[in-house]
């Protein structure tokens, strides 16, 4: 069966074009991983791309694209809105199909350790790869950034990195790698303008509160179509899936006589996500993810490129 | 967008694994297709292939399928169970996704003029791509088998081919060339032994006694599970989605105090009519296909193909 994981790093230039290219490049080199995405941001001077594939396709990509960041960006000159640490600023595995959790915290492992040693970059492990309870959040982990951790670390015991010397990298700073669960957003429309109730079925199915453990949710007016919304992060669709968190929304709502009229998924969803949902709807016994003929023909297109 | 049409031609041989293997690797040649599955049946002396890719590579991959089954196959020495008429027996194209059934009328008509024009073997277009009403089913264009038609073709005007000389080939037959849609083997299951039920069930969801229009339906009993099972073949996912007939399964066996305990797909399901699935559960606003990661790989994959 076919490996898939998702990497989507993101590098401290969102500005200049001609590095931006030549960093994304270096991930469009490697034919055996395909780049799905990436996207710049000016005002926060940052890049996101996107790009999946095997594991260690990903993970030969991936280090390749960050010793690159290394080599052009400098954070001595960097500016933008946006928190970061390093030239390279996180470097997240995300389980796509075929792999599990531990297997992509597994290659974290294996990147910061080979990227460190390449590079002199000291790297922190956070979210799933976090070996400390308190290096999970990532924002946590990069918390003073870059200014702010070159005067700490080598001098605050919080700040020994995972990787790599317990030192700055003088121009590269320091880098976050992780392994998360895909995040889903998804939004659950209420035939109401009474944006109490999308707050409060917002607090019924959000873990801060009570709710599903995977579960990041709130409350929001629509203004314009004159209804509620509530809007959510599903950040691990596995241990939380999609169906179970839309049944307790259309019940709460119904508790106080509200339809629910619509929902959204905003940008991608695994295929294992919407089987999911066909899977409890339709009661289906013993079906498999690789009955669905794209994903067959993403397996054979695997198989005939090894 | 990707443009995906898949093909299951049927040939007239699957004894003899050397000339299957060499008719095969005609498929295997063209890299921009990819061969899904092939099976060989001894008794019915016959082999199915599944290979999809964009319109024209199927097409063409097809076309030298077909060819080397006219210069390998000798129906004059054909034996086996299945009804068959030509060398290359059927031709069905099935449009996947980016392709309306239109497209693989008219990819059916250029494959039977262009194979037609090649090795003189007459075509019959079937299904979808018929021109007459009585050709719309397969079983009445090969009425008669190749032996048969080798006596009326060129007498009878009823069997005045669609492309190709009025006359058989001499060894390679007659070949029937369509269009059609996925076929969806979807059961329901239900929590009775009362076979009535059952066939009461499926008599309310299949055209034939005035149900869904795209729907057949039977209704078996499972011994071994002590309950009776609704066993439909869905020919047309996009007029008649599997929701809506599951659904009305429900309802109906609701009626008679009947649970509905499980169901299955059995085989493969193109990855729009799970969306489908998912699509109305979760009430989706303006959800594509393209959302689906999987889907957006292969997209990818195929652009930088080109």
């Amino acid at each position: 069966m076919l490996k898939l994981v998702e990497c989507v790093p993101n590098f401290s230039e969102g500005r200049n074009k001609e590095v931006i290219e030549k960093i994304i490049d270096e991930v469009r080199k490697h034919r055996d991983v395909k780049l799905l995405d990436y996207s710049s941001d000016p005002d926060h001077n940052r890049t996101d791309v996107t790009f999946v594939g095997e594991p260690e396709a990903v993970k030969k990509a991936a280090l390749d694209l960050a010793v690159k960041c290394v080599e052009l960006i400098d954070m001595n000159k960097h500016k933008g809105e946006h928190p970061r640490m390093g030239a390279i600023d996180v470097v997240p595995f995300i389980p796509i199909s075929g792999v599990t959790m531990e297997d992509c915290v597994k290659l974290a492992e294996e990147f910061a350790e080979e990227f460190s040693k390449k590079t002199n970059v000291p790297c922190y492990l956070y979210e799933e790869a976090a070996r400390r309870e308190d290096r999970r959040n990532l924002a946590n982990v990069r918390r003073g950034e870059f200014e702010g951790l070159k005067k700490e670390i080598g001098k605050n015991p919080d700040k020994v990195p995972d990787y790599g010397p317990n030192r700055i990298h003088p121009t590269a700073g320091a880098t976050a790698v992780g392994a998360r669960f895909f995040l889903i957003a998804f939004n659950v429309n209420l035939g109401t303008d009474n944006i109490d109730i999308a707050r409060k079925i917002a607090k019924a199915v959000r873990f801060s509160s009570g709710g599903y453990r995977y579960v990041k949710a709130m409350g929001f007016e629509i203004k314009e179509r004159g209804i509620v919304q509530v809007s959510m992060n599903l950040v691990n669709y596995r241990g939380t899936p999609v169906f179970r968190v839309f049944e307790t929304i259309k019940n709460e709502a119904e508790r106080y006589g509200i339809p629910v009229i619509g929902s959204e998924i905003i940008g991608l969803i695994p295929l294992e996500a919407i089987v999911q949902v066909a899977d409890h709807y339709l009661r289906l016994e013993k079906f498999d993810v690789d009955q669905v003929l794209e994903k067959k023909i993403l397996d054979t297109i695997s198989e005939s490129e090894k």
